[in-house]
């Protein structure tokens, strides 16, 4: 329908979307740092109500929280709607000198990530910075990314406070015993 | 096989793959600031050959190439060799205040970008950071993502010359003729 594509082609002054459903979304706002990590796999800070109608659209399978923060009422209830899996990891960042995150507990957040059947999965803690910097930049260990690489990525949402999450993943050496059945191919 | 599994899922120090055809690459060294825009679209500076085994699993259908360098040789060949499309917009970054990049440019740009049958797409400029900035602001625009999170994710891989660039996204309203048959299911 050549009315309907118009309409989809162009950028307006106002953003708004045809007028049809639960569609009408002026605006959408993604979750606080929100990024792709990899095919099937989104990065962000702790998702709230005004993510709904972009979350939405992802079409996710699964969310993993990094965080010992409870969902809200509001998110809890978003899940259920959606009817969307919940990973929740109630682990605490690296905190020097004496808060260290587990790579026991990294592992078996990554067996999750690397399970195609969570896909799409949107993996967060509460900034999108630290901890998620850190299950990601083990992530791109088992990819076989160059150091260089996973912390200039790390530092691109962290910004500060890199040195114990650098050395966290530098020296994750934890066996991640995911399904190679179920693997994402570009692993 | 319980030999090969137990192989890809651990981290051993050197990060050696398994000892077989032309896999054996001890360490992937993705492109400058290489990321993932959505399914299908990758972002980066300027690839070169020590990125060729890293580009090669992400088994790329097009590059998209926003500069006025031409490709040398050794890319030339790998493109040639991997059966990869290349689209070619010789454009300069704007740079005030003389120079403006020109929005018909990034339009047509978006056309090939959001048509599924070159995907996946690896769209890069020299850096990385200000044509492919501009381009996926105004790709963000069309998802119609906030300004805010449009201007931050910019900024992430920009951090400084951001203005131009920022003006050029917000005013972006050029019509993008993209084919509704062959869109990617995010837009």
């Amino acid at each position: 329908m050549a009315s309907e594509s118009s309409t989809n082609n162009s950028i307006t002054s106002t953003h708004t979307l045809p007028n049809n459903s639960d569609e009408e979304v002026k605006v959408m706002v993604p979750p606080l740092n929100f990024a792709m990590v990899a095919p099937g796999v989104y990065r962000s800070g702790h998702p709230n109500r005004k993510n709904f109608p972009f979350l939405k659209k992802l079409k996710l399978k699964s969310i993993m929280c990094l965080s010992s923060d409870e969902f809200n009422e509001e998110l809890s209830q978003f899940v259920k709607d959606q009817n969307i899996q919940i990973f929740h990891y109630k682990i605490d960042g690296n905190k020097e000198p004496f808060i260290e995150i587990e790579q026991k507990e990294i592992s078996n957040a990554l067996v999750k990530v690397l399970d195609i059947r969570n896909h799409p999965v949107l993996i967060h803690c509460n900034k999108g910075k630290h901890r998620i910097g850190c299950l990601v930049g083990c992530l791109r260990k088992l990819q076989k990314w160059s150091l260089t690489s996973i912390f200039h990525e790390y530092r691109r949402f962290a910004v500060t406070k890199v040195l114990a999450d650098q050395e966290f993943i530098e020296i994750f050496s934890e066996h991640v015993p995911y399904n190679p059945d179920f693997k994402p191919d570009w692993l």
